[in-house]
């Protein structure tokens, strides 16, 4: 198949046919990969995410429903669903897809759903529900291959054959003892190569990486990004095997995380989701502004003390909001690099240190070069070099101010702990505020009366 | 082992090894993954990096620097190596790492590492070369496994076999005719479970996902996580197989994605490193300030155009950074949502329509919301309801005007093919700041003088 993104010709095709016969859209749905028609269901309403479903292969529509965005939200549409399609549909999904859809359903919904599949599907689900979302447990799959060390090559392929029926793709082979507990990994390649005679003891790879279950899935993506891994086996504190993350389940992560950073440094709660509704939102992001609202008084009230002072020069408002807003800018920059670089690796003390002198120091270039422009604009437009020195040194200052507070601030919170794009641009621009309004008003108050 | 993060006590090891005896250093180096050592690498200065490489097996040494991040620039060390070494662990590379590290040096600096190389890697790496670096070409490795459809289970598994000493990892086995065109992908499992008299071409899958070498490579990331793939297959215009691209390198390509995303939205060049000196980030982030200083006069042109306004009420520029302020950051906020979703899936001409209703109906009751604290202050400090009136009608208009800013300009411009987010906080609190000051002066003029 030809690569492609689905468009607006796919959800129109899509529309018509759900208007026509059943055989037509059966043969439209044909010609989609499960993971586009999930695409094509974040456009459709409900009803007809529903009725497709019904006529998909039980394995297709699984694979749908775990494609879904999360937004999109797969779980609505599986409660939907009538109770045996769902159990067949369920039945189909991979442990950790089942899990992830149904841990958004509330618990009456969550039990009613398991108490239709059979049990030992049942149990697993449930195990996995008992884990945090966001850690290594959250996120494993626990369908896996294992085979014992004392197997012989013969066995052992028959054994991954066997075992491989239930499941689709794997890409290490887990070797474990009686109790479970994982003792090495091997791979499909190295098992083939052997002579025959060789023993899976033989083969072992000792050094391999793993995480326990109740480790940040965050650091499960790191883990599988560093070492280029397929996938990353899960166990509990007794090194017992308990399932394994793969590198599609951290792709997301990765997206997540991303999305999460973006919208703290903005200022919108982390968990805002992108395509709620006007009342979530407002909810997400009243708070950020209610305390940027805090911070602007503060600045306000800087501009209030100096009110003689701007009655005596009236021209310098025009100014201030320059110097304002050129070092919420500039704080803005330095925060972004810095906590992007904070995200991609921990910084040693002394890269720390680098850091904060770097941006203070392209704080006062860029101020002085900025400064100079602002300069010669107040001697051409105001004709006046003592108010232009003014907002020479407040530009320059500020700017300074903007690079120290943008690169310390979210240097500091992780040192102590705290996620530092939290040091949003809400945070960080009143500083810049207070400190540009108290240098421009005060040297204007101190040169200029 | 252990999965574990590196941190200063390795550092500070590394660093004491270097001071004491060869035989120390070599035994610590030992306790180390190649992934933790090119971290290490960004720790320690370019002479220890050398001697720590030559101690190194090539294989290692290889590793090392394949894994270093660009920003700790493993070309200059693989430059400061002697030829023979060089040639020694650059034959080690893959083709695609390679590459990558000899596309950071100068013409002639290349030149002189590729006729130390036999001919065959060096007219593969020159030819990896002549692809765009964020390309699916510029990305693909050329080493790969790939078999003939006419040949029987037991040829192709030795040919499997005999293939994949020279490749580390592999994930799938393309089929290609004579001519190395790509006829289908067949995985290993399926052709270990098969039985002895079934042909290659009975188990293809023809049903396979591929990209062009042209194709850019935030799309080959988007396919690979899309359809969960382990490696996609890169083809020219008549579909011979050139190489392909392993979901590890994809990961490399969404951190860099998100790390441009993130910079550009904040105003920072996407090609600032962020571990660079001074001297560049003044150069990358300069011109966007002298952007916004230019947006900055058009606000304070504003301000002096109301002057006489202001001259009788002195307490508006106190109010007026208020309602820039929270101007801007509604604007970003609503920037950050809406770019964010742009770049996790194109939205319908529909969903680009409500996503600007929605965010212009935030914008509206964060900002009556706020208007009213702000009436309510008014009322307490100034004593002044019809003041009170104008501030909260400004600030309810300005945080509207911010959430139709900030969704409707990168929806625009994702629309005309620009990338959204260019519309930087920079770009879209112009508006704000300007629609701002208008309303609040304006208002003010009319209605209270």
């Amino acid at each position: 198949m030809q690569s492609f993104e689905i468009d607006k010709t796919d959800v129109l095709k899509l529309k018509q046919a759900l208007e026509g016969d059943e055989e037509e859209l059966v043969k439209l749905l044909g010609e989609y990969h499960a993971s586009e028609i999930a695409i094509l269901f974040s456009k459709i309403p409900l009803e007809s995410q529903k009725r497709i479903i019904n006529l998909l292969p039980a394995e297709t529509a699984s694979e749908v429903l775990s494609e879904m965005d999360f937004e999109a939200h797969p779980e609505e549409l599986l409660l939907e669903l009538d109770p045996e399609r769902r159990q067949e549909i369920v039945e189909e999904l991979d442990y950790d897809d089942a899990t992830d859809i149904i841990a958004q359903l509330d618990e009456e919904d969550q039990q009613e759903i398991l108490q239709d599949l059979d049990t030992e599907d049942a149990s697993n689900i449930r195990n996995l529900l008992s884990y945090k979302e966001d850690s290594a447990g959250g996120l494993m799959n626990t369908q896996l291959i294992k085979i014992y060390a004392n197997m012989s090559k013969k066995q052992a392929i028959d054994e991954i054959i066997q075992q491989s029926e239930e499941i689709e793709e794997f890409y290490t082979v887990y070797v474990v003892d009686e109790s479970d507990t994982l003792k090495g990994i091997i791979s499909l390649k190295n098992l083939i190569k052997a002579k025959a005679s060789v023993k899976v003891a033989d083969l072992i790879n000792e050094d391999f990486i793993y995480v326990k279950a109740q480790v940040d899935q965050e650091e499960v993506a790191d883990l599988i990004s560093q070492y280029n891994l397929t996938s990353i086996p899960v166990v509990d504190d007794h090194l017992k095997l308990l399932g394994r993350v793969t590198f599609d389940d951290v792709i997301d992560v990765l997206e997540e995380e991303n999305t999460e950073d973006m919208l703290k440094i903005s200022g919108v709660s982390e968990d805002e989701e992108l395509s709620g509704n006007w009342q979530a939102a407002v909810k997400s992001r009243l708070p950020w502004l209610v305390i940027n609202l805090v911070t602007a008084f503060l600045a306000s009230s800087v501009i209030r003390y100096f009110e003689p002072t701007i009655t005596h020069i009236l021209i310098l408002p025009a100014y201030m909001t320059i110097i304002a807003g050129m070092g919420g800018n500039a704080a803005t920059q330095a925060l972004a690099v810095t906590v992007r670089r904070i995200t991609l690796s921990d910084l040693s003390d002394n890269q720390a240190y680098r850091t904060v002198i770097k941006e203070f120091t392209v704080g006062l270039v860029n101020g002085a070069i900025i400064g100079l422009i602002v300069f010669m604009a107040a001697l051409f437009y105001d004709s006046n070099p003592l108010l232009g020195l003014v907002i020479f040194i407040a530009m320059a200052g500020n700017l300074m101010i903007a690079g120290l507070a943008g690169s310390s601030i979210p240097l500091v919170l992780k040192r102590v702990g705290i996620d530092p794009a939290i040091a949003s641009s809400i945070i960080i621009t009143t500083f810049t505020d207070v400190f540009g309004f108290l240098l421009l008003l005060g040297l204007a108050s101190k040169l200029l009366l």
